[in-house]
């Protein structure tokens, strides 16, 4: 607040399956003001959208932002969001195109959390001096980032590290999506949510442990193909970090022929906020 | 053989787990002589080291080379190559060490053989110009190399790609390596011969299916982690292409968001010696 009225400011957004975290921060990156709203996933994409929009407009209090960063669940690209299954609608909305429309004298850059959190991780957080290195994001849903060579790698398609399409079993072999249950039904924040709501205390301990079961699976199989000098978690679930910790420790130091380290990230709650931040910051810095 | 007597030439060498490769060349790559040995394992490492020098002298006909350039199974370090249990005692050996005591005029490069054969595949093969790329190994033995930026990802120990060790099933999950058995004991080319030995023809079909669903099932999970424009097949079981890729081409189709191009290996069966060649021609133009 130490910013005169009249200083740019920069506005980053995160789109996340369950809230939209929101930061106003100066060209600098220092935030000035912060806020979190819902996600209105039950009225659709564009009712977040726009909830989301007045929440920034909340914020910069009639400045309008030198660059603007996002990031968000699923692949933003020109017709739409892939692979974001969680926000009904967010795949057909052209996230990019609405937000210029919205702010059109503000530079735009979009990634996905899971990446944009991770780079951050690497820049500055926990995973700083991995090559490689592996974010896992134990969100709603479930992604990883691989770091190698000092950049994220983002895939062919953008859609490096969505292991939420896993297949759990040799027996899901060639099944279609809609024939198998792919692993993020199982092992994601969204999947313990419904597992609480449905069952009884004692059948939610066994539940916690076949969740950790098959996420320390699936992290091991990720581990021996990476060898990455550290394993970080960020997302929500990093609450439950001491019911999470040790089996999955035992697992690697079981299995993996290099065990790595394994840390909660450095930001585990709002790495992503803070990479789509560090991409306006460098938007701002460096224009087109 | 138009390369007068005196003219500099490099060694390539490439430790198989059942045979060694071996190729002198003109210092620009130009194969000259080749040669393949059996790998002596029941004599053990260094009898497989031994047969494979007299080899090269052999081939290299009184000549030193400027250069020498070696794959191998496992990971080559000072004190022995790890992760190589498929020729017995070659952990225990100080491979470079010997090398260097072999040829002490000559430059020395050693390189995890999977590794060089997809640096070589990415080169000059079927991977090329592929960001990010993946390259199976279906050999003896079962590993990956994942190409990103250009370059091989490493790992932090050289042991990226080694999915041999992979866990196959949740119920795998906290075992030490003794108690489970590691996916190159089902999917390899030594697994397979195994079962021909030990199985009838009906059983021994039934084996195959059953390979090539576990392979698809590690193949459909590294291909969600990485995003590949296109995993590029080599190893001797590329001889077996024709009932590989049609269930491998389905289980990508039906399960990866983005399903990546499924090619045989430009040279299946010595991009690892070609790898190492590489290396020998690179270390014979730049000196130590």
């Amino acid at each position: 607040m130490n910013v005169p009225p009249s200083a740019p400011v920069v506005l980053a957004l995160d789109f996340g399956g369950t809230k939209t975290a929101l930061t106003v921060a100066d060209q600098h990156g220092t935030r000035l003001h912060d806020l979190t709203v819902e996600t209105a996933a039950e009225h659709g994409a564009r009712a977040s959208l726009k909830r989301a929009v007045g929440a920034a407009r909340t914020l910069l209090d009639g400045r309008e932002p030198v660059a603007v960063g996002v990031s968000t669940i699923g692949i933003p690209g020109a017709e739409g969001v892939a692979l974001a299954p969680n926000i009904p609608g967010w795949e057909e909305l052209a996230l990019g195109h609405e937000l210029a429309l919205e702010f059109p004298g503000s530079e735009l850059r979009l990634a996905t959390d899971v990446k944009a959190a991770a780079r951050y991780e690497h820049d500055a957080g926990a995973l700083k001096g991995c090559d490689p290195g592996l974010y896992v994001n134990l969100g709603t849903g479930l992604a990883v980032a691989i770091v190698a060579g000092g950049t994220v790698v983002a895939g062919r398609h953008g859609a490096s590290g969505e292991i939420g399409y896993n297949l759990r079993t040799v027996a899901d072999v060639g099944r279609d999506s809609g024939d198998r249950i792919p692993l993020e039904d199982v092992v994601s924040g969204k999947a313990l949510s419904r597992a609480a709501r449905a069952n009884r205390s004692a059948e939610l301990a066994g539940h916690m442990g076949e969740f950790i079961d098959e996420l320390a699976f699936h992290l091991v199989n990720l581990a021996i193909a990476v060898d990455p000098q550290r394993i970080v978690v960020g997302g929500g679930m990093v609450r439950s970090w001491a019911a999470l910790h040790a089996p999955l420790r035992t697992a690697l130091d079981a299995a993996v022929p290099y065990p790595p380290q394994l840390v909660p990230a450095a930001h585990p709650y709002d790495a992503p906020l803070l990479g789509a931040l560090a991409l306006a910051v460098e938007a701002a810095r460096t224009g087109t």
